[in-house]
């Protein structure tokens, strides 16, 4: 399925995606690759070479049609199921994730959220039961977590993502700032918030 | 300075830092670039290449001197001086922020966070004063802020943005879901929450 589609054009789907909440809050039935470039920053012929990887073509004069379109790409990146999620670890910043509208509105649904401290566990955040993290590997078949999201300090992130892994879960998103090193198949995502921060001291120091 | 350093090797510079924190803890005066592709997860050749940019060059049999390259990599991504930094928005997401220890060890000095919630103006987190929205442009002057770190809804955020760049701030770090539009020549990087998830569930969805 779509098994040739690079990775930078699937980064691209997801701003395109977040593009279209405006276009449906105006009414518009149908969108150009130029508005498209418009509303997410990228350049025209960049969009139609996107939107022509899965066959999605403009017609001239018309545009795209911004439902199919929508339809199209929220397909493509398997957003036309819901997905079960929990985060690991249950400071502010889980917390925060938590409370992340993003996660709900989008398909993805959080069953759990777990946390070592035994004054956490037990809480609910968001209508989300908080487990203790002993209980990952029976509850992640019980609820079929199939992403982790984790937000644990540095220091236990690695044998926290491989308790995860153990347990079945097939793909994690990670906060904490170290370079996981997990088997071979095991999807991993890196939210790298020092690494945004030094691209932009970079680019201010080379000014 | 170093300008024809591709963005992709600045991410990477990244990456490496990470990884050194781990030698450092283990003693280690030298590495090879084995080591520096074990430790960040990319390939050996790709880490020669990578440090050949800005002519740093390991020595057969010795490897890279650590500390030196060390130095070298936080001199490039400008980390051998402080950068003054805002968060925008004190909601669970700006609170985490707030807390987050990778500001403060990295070199980035919170100098301010804003909110426009006249409950919440007047706190302080962790030690940074919350001050009132309205208040921006003063303080960004005053506070020398040169990173605005947007942690407000998705609705406010294009709004907000331009009131950071129309006060002087440089370089913006995004976490609301939104493309913004800003002028040319102002710094931006997006963290995407839900194009990070969206990328697991692209390749659960192809597995």
């Amino acid at each position: 399925m779509h098994a040739r589609i690079p990775p930078s054009t699937v980064d691209r789907l997801s701003v395109y995606l977040r593009g279209f909440a405006g276009l449906e809050a105006d009414g518009a039935g149908t969108v150009s690759s130029n508005e498209l470039a418009e509303l997410s920053g990228f350049q025209p012929a960049q969009v139609r070479k996107d939107l022509a990887y899965f066959g999605s073509f403009g017609r001239r004069g018309v545009g795209y049609d911004v439902a199919e379109l929508k339809a199209k790409i929220r397909s493509i990146l398997g957003l036309d199921r819901e997905w079960n999620c929990a985060v690991i670890g249950v400071g502010r910043l889980g917390q925060a994730l938590l409370m992340y509208p993003g996660f709900r509105n989008q398909g993805f649904n959080v069953v759990a959220a777990f946390d070592s401290d035994p004054d956490k566990v037990g809480w609910e955040v968001e209508g989300v039961p908080v487990l203790d993290l002993e209980r990952l590997t029976e509850a992640a078949a019980e609820r079929k977590i199939e992403i982790a999201v984790l937000a644990v300090p540095a220091a236990a992130a690695q044998e926290v993502a491989e308790r995860a892994v153990a347990a079945g879960i097939p793909s994690l998103l990670n906060f904490a700032p170290v370079v996981l090193r997990l088997p071979k198949g095991v999807l991993l995502r890196q939210v790298d918030l020092a690494g945004e921060l030094q691209a932009l001291s970079y680019r201010l120091r080379a000014q």
